[in-house]
């Protein structure tokens, strides 16, 4: 894991990493316990379905994009918490067999006012498969610890 | 689960339902598979850091909140999709022994010009705490179908 701060997250910086494969197992594994509709719980349902064949839940894809999202662009050293995300959008459905890597572009990087040890940063996230395309984009908000000094 | 369609969701609409009781054998499942920060996979750490303790994923609070939002929101007969979610925001830490439940509030709601058998509603869904405290809230869209004439 890179020991990163965030001097280190300048606006324009560009952090990439992957790739997560996609299994029908763990989309039904996740969908059953979180998103129990048929587009992502049964795969003869879902073939007959809106997106003919089983997708993997938004919320699946999402949370396969923090595994990178915590692998690729935060760091153990500074990752405080996030106050939230802004425009989340599933763009391409994920299917069993995909293979998925993250891109993240810092946007807006600013030192705290009320606590100076402490920046806000904020990044477009992409979330790309095995052919390029994006599948999902997100703006997450990060706070962050700054270099001790 | 409630039959509905895109005509049962007008504006001002609420839907409520609860609730999920957050464990702490699930809030370390979740996060060491996908989100392996030690707030949420190291009950010691967490205890000595930001939030004195451990507390759940953002996106395993979100991840619950679909299974809500399945429940008392979406109808299977109806639910088609979603393009994304705005301004997501993580008010309060979830802990174990936490319940959470879903409050969404229908927002708008119009028909498809291209495809007049779908519309799109737009809601605003908040996740309570067993004291009443909202820990978390999501701008959901939802694509669903009409009811049939």
């Amino acid at each position: 894991m890179a020991e990163r701060y965030f001097e280190d997250y300048p606006p324009g910086a560009v952090f990439e990493g992957g790739g997560i494969a996609v299994t029908e197992a763990e989309i039904l594994e996740f969908a059953r316990k979180y998103d129990p509709q048929a587009m992502h719980t049964d795969p003869e349902a879902a073939a007959r379905g809106y997106f003919g064949g089983l997708i993997a839940s938004g919320w699946h894809t999402a949370a396969m994009m923090m595994r990178l999202f915590a692998a690729h662009f935060l760091s153990p050293a500074s990752s405080l918490a996030s106050p939230g995300i802004d425009e989340l959008r599933w763009v391409r459905p994920v299917r069993p067999g995909d293979v998925l890597r993250v891109r993240v572009t810092v946007t807006k990087a600013r030192r705290s006012r009320s606590k100076p040890e402490q920046g806000v940063v904020h990044s477009f996230a992409e979330v790309l498969n095995q052919s390029g395309e994006v599948v999902m984009t997100l703006k997450p908000i990060s706070l962050l610890r700054c270099r001790p000094e």
